[in-house]
């Protein structure tokens, strides 16, 4: 069975769509924790992030490294936080969370609910950064 | 005035070094949240971790890989998360974290008190991995 990022991956569960190429994609989180809060996928299904081959694994965070200074020209915040859990969904993912607080990253908070338009701005003024 | 990580990279601060090479060092947390919590960390002081050189950014995420997959084989966890916040000391480090649930990397929690022994134990096994 695919994971929920394959099926954004494929087009068959809508995204907010950052940035893609041949081997990663980044999108708008669907449950934010703040506004601006990205994920970073690896198109190939794989659990574990550190298991990743070292290339991948390298080309992975280089393209992280871009999205992440995106975020930071969009969105107001002191700097752009970076969290690997991965307890819920087997499919190696990195979580770019624009900071103010240090509890601007703690998974236990209530995630936003936003409106289609305020996906759209945050997707549109990181694209635009 | 040099970070408290420098300080721990020139020797002046003790700390249970896990392993260094010419440009990164990997340590346990000095206030860790679970068992095996360790510090990566750039020799150079760069204040945010994206604004790394592309090489060197690429290198430190690099040398992480091998820290995590040590800490993996020699701390009971379910998988080993990444965080990078930096509110606290303007030196790019990266935490890895050995966890079974999502609130282990809960930045707000009480940290361990370990003593010497504990921690020297952790360091073995983890180089020793």
């Amino acid at each position: 069975m695919s994971s929920i990022f394959s099926k954004i991956i494929s087009g068959e569960i809508d995204s907010y769509i950052i940035a893609e190429d041949e081997k990663h994609i980044a999108f708008l989180d669907a449950m934010p924790l703040v506004k601006g809060h990205t994920l970073v996928v690896p198109k190939k299904e794989t659990d574990l992030i550190f298991d990743l081959e070292s290339e991948d694994y390298k080309n992975l965070w280089a393209f992280t490294q871009n999205i992440a200074k995106q975020i930071k020209k969009a969105v107001p915040c002191k700097r752009v936080g970076v969290a690997v859990v991965g307890l819920e969904v087997p499919h190696a993912h990195i979580h770019l969370v624009p900071l103010n607080t240090i509890d601007d990253l703690n998974f236990k908070n209530a995630r936003l609910t936003l409106s289609a338009d305020e996906y759209k701005e945050i997707q549109q003024s990181i694209i635009n950064a």
